[in-house]
């Protein structure tokens, strides 16, 4: 699906759109400055503080983690909240990720008691959530400063001030929702990897009001993260804060939890889809399929190769269809990996074209011609318009004809802009 | 070690006093120039052809191949070389690889029947190389028609032509050797990957007149293939060509193989190092040392997690402390392989800075600004003095103290040039 927009104002309608609470919730969000004691800076450093609230306690939540071995002080503290009976919700920070700082823990104690202090909540029923530079320290006391405006910007229409609020260089702000037979699920995201060049980290919140049991709710979140957030790469990297969270607040009865995993299964895949289309530099979006497997394993592995390839990204960027790098990406992995792969047999596709066939590349000067049109007809750059162009992947099918499974996995091209932003930023 | 030069000049005379033929050997170089047949060029472009020959059939020799699963035509028929009572040498060429295009195989046979014929000698005794563009045709004729002028061009005096002659875009030619005891190995080597952005092919050739047995010639550059060249990784990339190969012609007797064996190593890992070290836009070169660790195998897996990290490499490039990718990276790589591996117990070095101990950084203001200028005065523009301006490494230790094992690694910074040549170079 091609989804075009005329500007950045009809894009953000079209976000805003999205955005409807389920019934059950309260949003809201208040910006604060602070000074970090890590590094002089000339003024305050901005931070935004997010808040998504339960109206009553719910036992229907899960979460799924990084499993970097160096997981957050929010992670760790996340584990320990699955354990709980209920929860409120969850309180989420851009800008500093509360990782392997002295006194990380403690803060999250500090500012969760004062969170529910403010709210007269008994006992501490709310998740932490950050993200931003890793090793510094959480501003405790200006956040905690914060919350009584944080409590009185609540609202419980949109979740759209928390899509922008939990966003630190990301483009735009990305929300997902659908309806089922009157009942909601609204999701927002904050990007990954090059997306967040500094932060490397995607925070994703889902929200609904549609009944499902704690222990269902957990396993169809397992598999919908497994086949969706779990299949994007923009740099390879699995950040210190990786997670995936999700909160019911039961209200609607009565939706099959099979039609809830297929629609929460499609918003999750376009919401990953926005993380990768987001980043900053990104000019193409690359969508591998690899099929004709023996295992789904064998064709994630094969196509986090490809997209994690960056002679091959980068030639992408260039719209320069050096496929050599195509295939020596993919040799390499089958190589390592014992994938067994006959190279006598495989095909490859760009687009519809078939660049590789009975053993050898087809290629010629009018192909080469045809794929530097495909590839420039499916690059954009939504840092110089502000919002996402399009949905027009490049898209390549490694077909090994050696088994009935497959998977598709999705990527972004390599671009000067990613070295910039990489080599330069940390405010 | 640190090695300085004034200038190209000086660098390019320390290059030469290396390249001392061994005994038994020569070799040879012409330029040629050819259309390819895939794309539309204005005018003819450059090739290199280069020939190693040993004076008399040998029973000494070896080689190591890429692992990746569509290997070159090269390889493949260097594989089945392998198992000849004799050889007499390599052909190489640059410029186009002789990978997956059709009629590949039968270029190979063609050229060095011509060749054999033209050096009167019987039966085929020559392996192939080739590194370059993958999916193009060699100019099978082109070549046939240089090789007259190619055996003129034979000498026994310096390997030095070949080092030039096997270049693509390396920035200078690449050379150890050592004596010993009257013997002599002699080594040049064509860089991988970034280095070489559109080739990302790796190929040694190392000659040597210490006799060694060819079953333990085997043995040893395998042992030090694995302990050097596969120990370097610049954009985590296998090519389909990487190639080391070994010759011998036997004239010095009396060498002990575990003496030859420490020589080779050091020549390897001093070559090695200049492969990183001559990265196009390359500006830090990285040396990551794990230790503490239960195997050698996860000493090198969180080795190579760190030198294939994009956001870190890019950090460095800017010069900028970022030890949240760093801590990152290790973290990622040991959550997915169940390296075990405990956050309160590792120790972070970055040259002779601790940067993470006692479960958690050591940042400070003080510190940043301190690692800052360490990364500055390692950083170097070799592209632009055109020659190798030092050996002065970026140094991370890693040490999880939970074990006798170790490993080092090399790599490369990420630098906007790299992207750039990747982007748009394809000629």
């Amino acid at each position: 699906m091609v989804e075009k927009y005329k500007n950045r104002e009809e894009y953000e309608e079209e976000v805003i759109s999205r955005s409807k609470l389920p019934k059950g919730f309260k949003v809201g969000v208040v910006p604060l400055t602070f000074f970090p004691i890590e590094k002089k800076v000339d003024k305050a450093l901005p931070m935004k503080l997010s808040l998504i609230l339960l109206d009553n306690d719910s036992e229907s939540f899960g979460s799924v983690f990084t499993k970097n071995s160096f997981p957050g002080h929010p992670v760790v503290h996340g584990k320990k909240m699955l354990d709980s009976e209920t929860t409120r919700g969850v309180l989420i920070n851009n800008k500093i990720s509360n990782v392997r700082c002295s006194g990380g823990a403690e803060s999250i104690d500090n500012i969760l008691s004062s969170l529910s202090e403010n709210l007269n909540i008994k006992g501490q029923k709310f998740f932490s959530s950050s993200t931003g530079i890793i090793g510094w320290k959480l501003p405790q006391e200006d956040i905690i400063s914060s919350i009584p405006k944080l409590i009185e910007s609540l609202n419980s229409n949109s979740i759209f001030p928390v899509a922008k609020g939990i966003m630190t260089t990301d483009n735009y702000p990305k929300v997902r929702s659908i309806e089922i037979q009157g009942g909601r699920i609204t999701a927002v995201a904050k990007g990954a990897g090059m997306i967040e060049p500094n932060m490397a980290t995607m925070l994703v919140f889902i929200l609904t009001d549609i009944a499902v049991e704690r222990k269902e709710l957990r396993s169809i979140l397992k598999r919908v993260v497994d086949k969706t957030f779990n299949r994007i790469s923009i740099d390879s990297d699995q950040s210190t804060s990786d997670t995936a969270m999700i909160f019911s607040s039961n209200i609607i009865q009565g939706v099959k939890t099979s039609l809830f995993e297929d629609s929460l299964y499609s918003i999750c895949l376009d919401l990953c889809q926005d993380v990768v289309r987001n980043g900053e530099g990104t000019a193409h979006v690359i969508q591998v399929t690899v099929k004709g497997v023996q295992c789904e394993d064998d064709a994630l592995k094969i196509g986090k190769a490809i997209i994690n390839a960056p002679l091959l990204k980068a030639a992408i960027y260039g719209n320069d269809p050096n496929l050599g790098r195509l295939l020596q990406a993919i040799g390499d992995v089958a190589g390592n990996e014992n994938i067994p792969l006959d190279p006598e047999c495989i095909t490859l596709y760009m687009g519809d074209y078939i660049i590789y066939d009975n053993g050898a590349f087809t290629l010629n000067e009018e192909l080469e011609l045809k794929l530097n049109r495909y590839l420039k007809d499916r690059s954009f750059n939504e840092t110089a318009i502000g919002f996402p162009e399009h949905r027009n992947n490049v898209e390549i099918v490694v077909d090994l004809q050696n088994g009935l499974e497959s998977a598709t996995v999705y990527g972004s091209d390599l671009s000067y802009e990613y070295v910039r932003e990489n080599a330069d930023y940390r405010s």
